[in-house]
């Protein structure tokens, strides 16, 4: 047994990943865990830094990741989960070569909760979305919750934080569209979202005034009389799906 | 204050609504919490049964609907919420002339996550989907977590349970495709999906060979090489989206 003191540094390493949102963000690594995950990690060449195991798993982890066996105390007190899964491990976010245009990407404004944006991320991937953008106070993607609900997508996915300003520029050359309820809003289908970047808000509010003003237009997804909205990662999963989705 | 303790029958009646789907169904009733939740209810003339209030809310409450004012204690025993709501209520179930074919229905099996099912029933909602079907262990659709999920679409969405001989029977007068991972589905963009049912499996395995065996044909939404699958609300909210969302 390598690690057997839940003080032990590494230890305290791997709870701080997961949760603190600016310990994440200053080492440049993130908290996952799961078999499963740990299967997308590999098969996806992430970067994957520190491995803690409890109990057999057969997965074949590359060499230039350190693994180190724990007790079941060490990896209760490490894990995110009440009922913690036999591994939890740190991978290293990719954020560089992050710039480029905003095209045929998805701007999250505020978008609060965590399976939704994990969840956007996933349908993202799948559909060939440039970049995941979240501007304002999203909820963090490398998240524990958020990473979950990726289920892998997030090591794979180009994944950006851009302030308004960012986007005000990068929006003069790319045009964005954002969803919203408004009635001068043109209809989804009648939108060519090509080459284009799409805005959604957060999920009780919508996109703030002062994202809408960058925009060249604003976009809605038709509903049944009577129907306020949608669940912003359902409302995101249908624009994506006619952004590049549908080209695939 | 009416009620000012919570072994009260009626504060337990609504305690137990909020924790059993048996009760439920004996009662034919179901909890629901907040302000927004009992907004829609009225908007949408759904069978208000019992109100609790605890504090001042600013919602005309229909005169057939039983309002008492109870104490904080007793709110927190009821509510599902660690932080209650001013407001709980219980509604009765629209249960009755639910038959009828399943055209433009969209059926769940075996889908586990309370939030799924609550967002697959507001999307189809928005839609226009008849009906939402659901068969097998699904999370049920009345219990407060999903309600929640549905914002209210709970209140106007046609919610149907049917077994498998059921849907093997319904399956012979309208084709039920189901959405699959397989190598012989078929792209969901070159079938007409007007007049048809679509069945969605659980978020870990998909639809069950039983339910597959009744199914006229196979649907797959078009993904990237290396990505797996969506998540099941994700999948079902473009699938709904493609069979009558975009008729709207």
């Amino acid at each position: 047994m390598d690690i057997t003191s839940r003080k032990n540094e590494k230890a305290v390493h791997m709870k701080k990943l997961g949760v603190s949102k600016e310990y994440r963000r200053i080492s440049g690594e993130f908290l996952c865990d799961g078999v499963k995950l740990l299967e997308e990690a590999v098969k996806s060449g992430a970067d994957i830094r520190q491995v803690f195991l409890c109990g057999d798993i057969q997965v074949e982890i590359p060499e230039s990741a350190r693994v180190f066996t724990v007790t079941k105390e060490v990896l209760e007190a490490v894990s995110p989960l009440k009922t913690p899964q036999p591994v939890v491990f740190s991978v290293g976010m990719a954020r560089e070569n992050l710039s480029g245009d905003i095209k045929n990407s998805i701007i999250l404004e505020n978008m609060q909760d965590p399976g939704n944006v994990g969840t956007v991320i996933r349908t993202a991937n799948a559909f060939h979305i440039k970049d995941v953008i979240l501007t304002g106070a999203c909820a963090d993607p490398w998240s524990p919750k958020a990473v979950r609900a990726t289920m892998g997508a997030v090591f794979r996915q180009r994944i950006r934080e851009m302030t308004l300003e960012e986007l005000e520029s990068a929006g003069r050359e790319v045009p964005i569209y954002g969803a919203a309820l408004s009635r001068n809003a043109r209809d989804i289908r009648d939108v060519e979202l090509g080459g284009c970047a799409v805005a959604i808000g957060s999920e009780g509010r919508g996109l703030t005034r002062e994202l809408l003003s960058i925009c060249s237009g604003e976009l809605i997804i038709p509903m049944s009389p009577g129907c306020e909205s949608l669940n912003a990662a359902a409302a995101a999963s249908i624009i994506m799906w006619e952004m590049t989705g549908k080209q695939l």
